[in-house]
């Protein structure tokens, strides 16, 4: 881990039923306002990108992480690090090519969908925690990483895990990218 | 108070910069989707009323709350243990009239608003936080407890603080809502 040791403990805490709620009302809203799944989803991750956009500037000054040098620190990063922060789970991670540019997140416990049972009636193909991947684009653009960031697979719909993967787009400039010393 | 001593310290945290920028996210689409800011709010009420239907059950058996004797007892119960459980914040209470059925919170501060500096262009009769209310009274309900609750002052628009007035409307049943021994 590219982390430093000046890593602040505390940070603004609210609580998550509060917040998975909310965002449950959010994605209501967009079902009823866009009929295809694939809008709600769109929208979704548009929404997510602007928020990630916002949040990485924050992110890196609570968790003080250092640079990284390859794609799978940064992976590591965004599981062990933000998503402990933001959301209180640790995805295990898992390199999915021998490029090391592919990577999944696996995802045990889904905050997100604590009160959700299932898809709404006729929402099959809803990528109802959307959000989430456009969060991770949108911090990962701030840092100039592009990414596709998808689920892959879906407990809500049926699969056995939750899996968001992750595929950064560009050859990692390794100078850029280096850790500070 | 009336709350007991089993109270548990801990709950499930989230970050809260992430909730406070998706419940912005929600704000934005309802005002994407209603052209008038009584809508929006209407709506936003509505949409917290849901909210806090459901979390209030949450809320008791976190919180471990007693019964209240007092429409005093059970707003001071709101703002030192609900709110503070919920949004991390701690308003505080005063009452407005001497049949000691109307109540303001006042927050010095309000997270919510974080990141938020001025209502949208056209938008100054909009309840940016009109979820709260919606919030309160659903909770309420569900322990057949009618109240209206309605911001009285926002600093959003331009008030030197925010006021979430919370009018009980029946007289209380004072065995009903008679402390546990």
């Amino acid at each position: 881990m590219s982390r430093s040791a000046r890593r602040k403990p505390e940070y603004h805490k609210i609580n998550r039923d509060l917040f998975v709620l909310t965002y449950g009302a959010l994605v209501a809203q967009l079902c009823k306002d866009y009929e295809k799944d694939e809008d709600v989803n769109k929208y979704l991750d548009k929404m997510g990108y602007g928020i990630g956009t916002r949040l990485v500037e924050d992110f890196l000054a609570r968790s003080c992480v250092g640079r990284c040098h390859s794609y799978s620190e940064i992976t590591d990063i965004i599981a062990q690090v933000a998503f402990k922060m933001y959301l209180g789970i640790t995805p295990s991670v898992s390199c999915n090519n021998s490029s090391r540019n592919e990577f999944s997140l696996i995802l045990d416990k889904n905050p997100l969908v604590e009160f959700v049972e299932e898809l709404p009636a006729g929402r099959s193909s809803l990528c109802y925690c959307n959000l989430l991947c456009g969060i991770i684009r949108g911090a990962l653009e701030m840092v100039h990483l592009a990414a596709d960031v998808t689920f892959l697979q879906d407990r809500l719909k049926g699969d056995s895990v939750t899996e968001i993967g992750i595929t950064f787009l560009k050859k990692l400039d390794e100078k850029k990218y280096r850790r500070k010393k």
